[in-house]
């Protein structure tokens, strides 16, 4: 494995340095004084710095392409007070060269187990028609290719490679304790629904290392594709009562809970209303607790959350010192 | 054909009475004196009547369906000062017996006609893959016999037999109107939206008689079922370009503008913006007229329509009449 | 223990009967004749009649309260369309003569059983401030015996006897099957929350077997009752830190999650944050079951739900029998 | 015809430059050594520069106003890494002296044929009290001049000189188009209703260079200013029929559509109901366009735009590529 | 003046009676016989009641409006168990044959002494240019008419003849209150405001005995005419500044407050922030105290109020009591 | 008294300077060659600057807190262009060595002086237990400390020292003049409401010279601390009646006016209605005239005030000189 060099945030401000980097934007620009030059954005996971390649700016532009790691060399220049590196040699870095984790971020959890803990729920599930449907969808490549490097959102809730797999995993798991609370609930629904509801998020979110939008993921959203791919599998399946068919597309569009949350319709079975809860519960957690694990050392609150409306208090887990002064 | 006999809100209130109605509900229920009668709601397009029927109703309820025509006899009582008809006979009325725009609301527009008029639309799309497409749709035998019935509507706009097929083609034809002031609009796309943007209606709203959601359409809406049956007809044709798929799915999921008007996505071409307004215009003027033209007679002002949550002002057409004074 | 005589629904409409039934109104009128007469409204669990009194009203008025159980006898009449009954003889019941049940809704639960399930909770939480604090609320004679008949809700959720004991109850036990899959959770702010997020509906929906709103309750609401029982039994124990104090206290203004919800702030830990989504969880599924239940038997779907703006879906736990055809 | 000199976006950042320029601001602010200097902001349609004049500055500021042209000469500096203008000379400019293009947005347009083109929409309206209003309104000096310089918007659409009329112009020959499709509509009042419904942005946005509000414009609105303009002209004609200049009102208080958009009233006519969508369409399409065409090339998808809450998708209008590949 | 006869909660319900009434509606109705019947519905401020006249209906139509006061005699029979009245006398009465006040909710103060005191605070103003608008407006036959019996609103406060000079006065009233604990208000300001503010609700809700909207009040509403009133004064003054007229028109298209609560702007000075305020005030206090007063007695809280979207609680005024026990 | 020295905006930005100023903010921060140093941000009435301690930061850390007032000595660099203070010499300031309103905004108008009118109206209520209940509270050693420096809020209204007390007093003397206008109000309650509305304040905002929220403001809001309060007092008096603490938590819980504004309940009686309209009225106009005398001068226009939503218009009050041209 290659060296990682030095990180984006440690660079020295001046002198040559030789690093490895994700290629978050590649452009050709025009010179003031005519012909071109390479534009680059280069990140990790410490940061960003803008570079520019002067020489052969077209040929260099063929060797690799967004969302690749490369291994730079050049040096550092301050323009309008920002750093930038001058390219002077750069080359694409294979799958061995790097660790992934040094570019972007990443589930903690090991991803081949969640993949198997996943398979272990599907494979438990009891109707026929269902557990075929779901194996089926595991088992497509792209699915099952995407699915572990998907993330589960671009900033909201698990926005890290592998961050759909393990919301996925995490709410099978959060189904199986409350349904010993509620037994009356069905346990093949909700670990259908769990498997399926942000299904399209394969689609929507991608495998790129950059955490965005596909193009598809921006015109029609994870619903519809999770609809879509819903439907290329129960096509491929004998004799797939429509029934259940309905009840599963009910759960991909009712599960954001809400019309103006994005809902198509609002949940009408004890089942769809848990689901989405559970959505909720495990998105609003994970992010309440990256929030207060950032968050200043010291400071009883986190810096203001947009979407949340709110800063989140971090000394509450430690209601123990309270107690014993 | 058969007499259809008085209209509902013509029976007499006493005495023996002979007619065609609509079934619109049935049911078999407990008598307080043991045992069960057969309770009916019948209707034709003046109105509505329960009916019940004493003798034998296991077995008379076996001879019709919901969403039947039958021909029925008995007499009028007061129960509850709310009249209602006890059944002598009853029996099933065949195709023929009856003209269907005695029993519901009708589009005035000739189906057939409108048919080869929005066939026409259909055949005139100049992208290959688009024409053929659309084409697979409307061959459909499912969607071809349904959208001759399907209404636009339960109640807001289009709630007749063969409302949804006028809608749709009263859209192509505004469609080919705009495009001549907006020349820069791409006529195939606005073809295709207009098509597509309500043709899950043709399952949402079914079939029946009785303008209601079906079970599917009540549990996943016509948004997700028009998704389903491009997924269908993509899935036929070979190499059908992902991007165009892409477009088609976003002008299914965009059509109601705003997010919390029950789309996943708001428009983001021209196009989709433009036939959201096509679609908003159409719904509503129809809506419009449909409530000036129910009256009543002499007054200014329409009944207040919650769902636009305004009355109506019915004297505007007749600015003519302010001119010749 | 007295006969409960006919159920209202099943009074004959002519001759004389003998009930036991709940004083839900009760008001001299005037008589068009001059003088009065005394007005009530009687109610058991299948039903409601009004009657009237036309002897010595203002001594018979003199004889029980609104919310008393009462034995009547007297003869039903028609009154425009209406049964009314005419009383002959009244008189209050004591404790002991009745079954509850039969005049209101009660929770399925045995309540003293959910009170020591709920004390063993309490018992169980190893702060010793917070264990000591939630000792002495439960111990305090008003809650005590409010809780025990105190209902979750007037109409949205667990609105019967002992409704809120069964909310409350659950939430704990709800918390503890979470627990299991976020570890990272602290137990004793849960099982604070879930205890105390609704406390104060003791007194705002109080122990009257009409399910309403009392006058406090009213003009205040369970948020601010809330925190004037958590303040009041803070003042009697020694040292209570006031950092503790203050994270009940935001258990109580944020359990309802949004500020247009109730909500005086936005929760901001995470175990505030699980907190208003296990009473969501907790009331819409006791919500959902009971509307499923009450049928009609043979519908596919509830009556709608204004609350919940929707119908629910009746057919979902039989997925089993579409996998059996 | 003087010579523009450079644009803004290609000034020399060293040396003597020349050029003319827009006075978008100008103050005199105190020099810290005590005394003042006159602060100007230049701009043309490339962007913007500072500028600062120390030698007379009081004397100097009388030479022009803001919203003049302006020829200046001086050196270009940078003060905070921002380049900014030190003036040596500068003069008004007269009409005649420079293209008002070079300076600000202009309609595509020709706006005397625009001119001509309203006038003859007007001239066709039948009514003769409706056409002898509408005549009378652009034959208003104040109307006639301002509407040929008037933009449609600050921002939002139709942001250039000219852009009202070539808005109001549009929805004219729009609803031309849609009644062909609706012959139902009264041609009279679209007609009416498109000339009226902005008409007081004449006076709400002003003849200014800058796109900005006016002073009257930002207290009342161009709602108010339309009314304002229709009752001055409906009291210069003879018994104008108080119904034609009730409905004239409605459509300008209502062709906002919603209350919360900023209607007095919503559309309560199919011709007022049509009337805010075309103004929607009309407006909606000239901004996606020029979203679009704004780039960035080679993009699929437009800059963020916060008025629609969405980026726009650039790529559609090339579908037949798709279909050539 | 003549007898008003029974009021219409106090008819025998059978044999003759003869009594004065308010003609709120009249129409011509078909017989189911052939032929037509006059249709009327009567009211005095106790009730209503439907009303027939079976001969001569067309010639008996044209004897008096809608709107006007008749004395009626017939006979009262029950129909569908509603009582309604078989006209055998009826004619319309002179002013001075009856007290308005019998038939139409009035205002308490007497509106000669309330016109006086508006006039007062007109003479008062200030400012020339202000003084001298009000004087013109409060002069225009048509206002000075109507404002002496034109509602503040149809149902939510002063619903009443004579509620909007009430109203008006009574914010004169509050302004010169409140100037004294903000001096630096500007007075004419607020007097103005407070005499233009809902001038519109002149024409909007009109002199019609029957609380209801003109068709120009539901076409444009009061903010539009209110401004048209202004314009139409301004006109007749000499050089009447336009800054002066502009704030008027912001008073009016402001004092609403927000948006979306049909404010065409926010208010944008203390003076017009005050107003919106103002309004507000007075119209609360006069409905709640309305309501509060309407009972029923002995209740604590009011019936619910949709408009206000609560209950209001009826004991507040007592709390002496409490302090007394 | 101690030299102020130069205000922050005015400090050289080379050489030595001493001053007084405020710590806002103090954190030791890792130096990058390892080791710490002691970061400051200082400020005065004029603006903020940050300063670093490189020498025993540890030490010198502990010779003051945040929210202390400190003399400091040192010099001024750039860092990043921006100028930063390297400290030589700091020490805490004790009272009577600094005038607090050269450090923060205090309220013009004296503190003590308003303290004495605010408990003269206490004095005068009428009724016993309220007038014993308002005293306890005015005595209560932290609310008697902490209301002479509360601000009214952080940045919306009277935010400044003595802010809280500014306003409370000012809407007491609000409530007087209103209640001249209407005698049915009561006067009691409404100075209760006045007085106790924002009592919570002293908690949430608290006594610090840095306007801020304090935890338990954030935690729990000025509402449920107002609760506290009164639940602490109400419970030291004898026999307080609960109809008088239920209608006095009323006016806390309700005085937002709305729910979603942050009321618990809407105000349900005259008084709680009017004492929102006094409070909004008195917030507002004071943040009114604040923001329109801070300027810019000669603008007829404030900044945009994003709480409002709006810019204020700064002409209004000079309508006389329209008059005297």
């Amino acid at each position: 494995m290659a060296e990682k060099g030095l990180f984006i945030d440690a660079l020295r401000r001046d002198g040559l340095v030789t690093f490895l980097a994700l290629v978050k934007d590649k452009a050709l620009r025009p010179k003031r004084t005519g012909g071109w030059y390479l534009y680059l954005l280069l990140s990790d996971r410490t940061g960003e710095i803008e570079a520019k390649a002067w020489d052969q700016p077209q040929q260099t532009a063929t060797l690799f392409e967004r969302n690749d790691i490369v291994k730079v060399r050049g040096t550092i220049e301050l323009y309008n007070d920002h750093p930038q590196l001058i390219v002077q040699r750069i080359r694409r870095c294979e799958v061995g060269e790097f660790e992934e984790t040094d570019f972007c971020p990443t589930s903690a959890r090991d991803r081949e187990e969640m993949l198997r803990e996943l398979q272990g729920f599907v494979d438990s599930v009891g109707n026929n028609h269902l557990r075929a449907l779901l194996q089926s969808i595991l088992n497509d490549p792209l699915v099952a290719t995407a699915i572990k490097v998907a993330p589960g959102g671009v900033r909201l809730h698990h926005p890290c490679r592998g961050g759909l797999l393990e919301h996925v995993t995490s709410v099978c798991n959060l189904a199986e304790k409350i349904i010993e609370h509620y037994p009356r609930l069905n346990r093949d629904w909700l670990i259908a629904g769990a498997v399926l509801h942000d299904i399209g998020k394969v689609e929507e979110l991608g495998t790129s290392r950059r955490l965005s939008y596909t193009t598809r993921g921006q015109l029609v959203g994870h619903v519809a594709l999770g609809l879509e791919i819903l439907e290329r599998h129960v096509a491929r399946l004998e004799e797939f009562p429509v029934e259940i068919k309905s009840m599963l597309q009910h759960f991909i569009v009712s599960h954001h809970g809400e019309i103006d949350k994005g809902a198509l319709r609002r949940p009408v079975s004890p089942e769809a209303i848990l689901l989405h809860y559970m959505d909720e519960v495990d998105a609003r957690l994970e992010q309440a607790w990256r929030l207060i694990d950032q968050g200043p050392a010291g400071e009883e609150w986190t810096a203001y959350a947009p979407s949340l409306e709110r800063q989140l208090y971090r000394w509450c887990p430690l209601a123990q010192e309270v107690d014993a002064r």
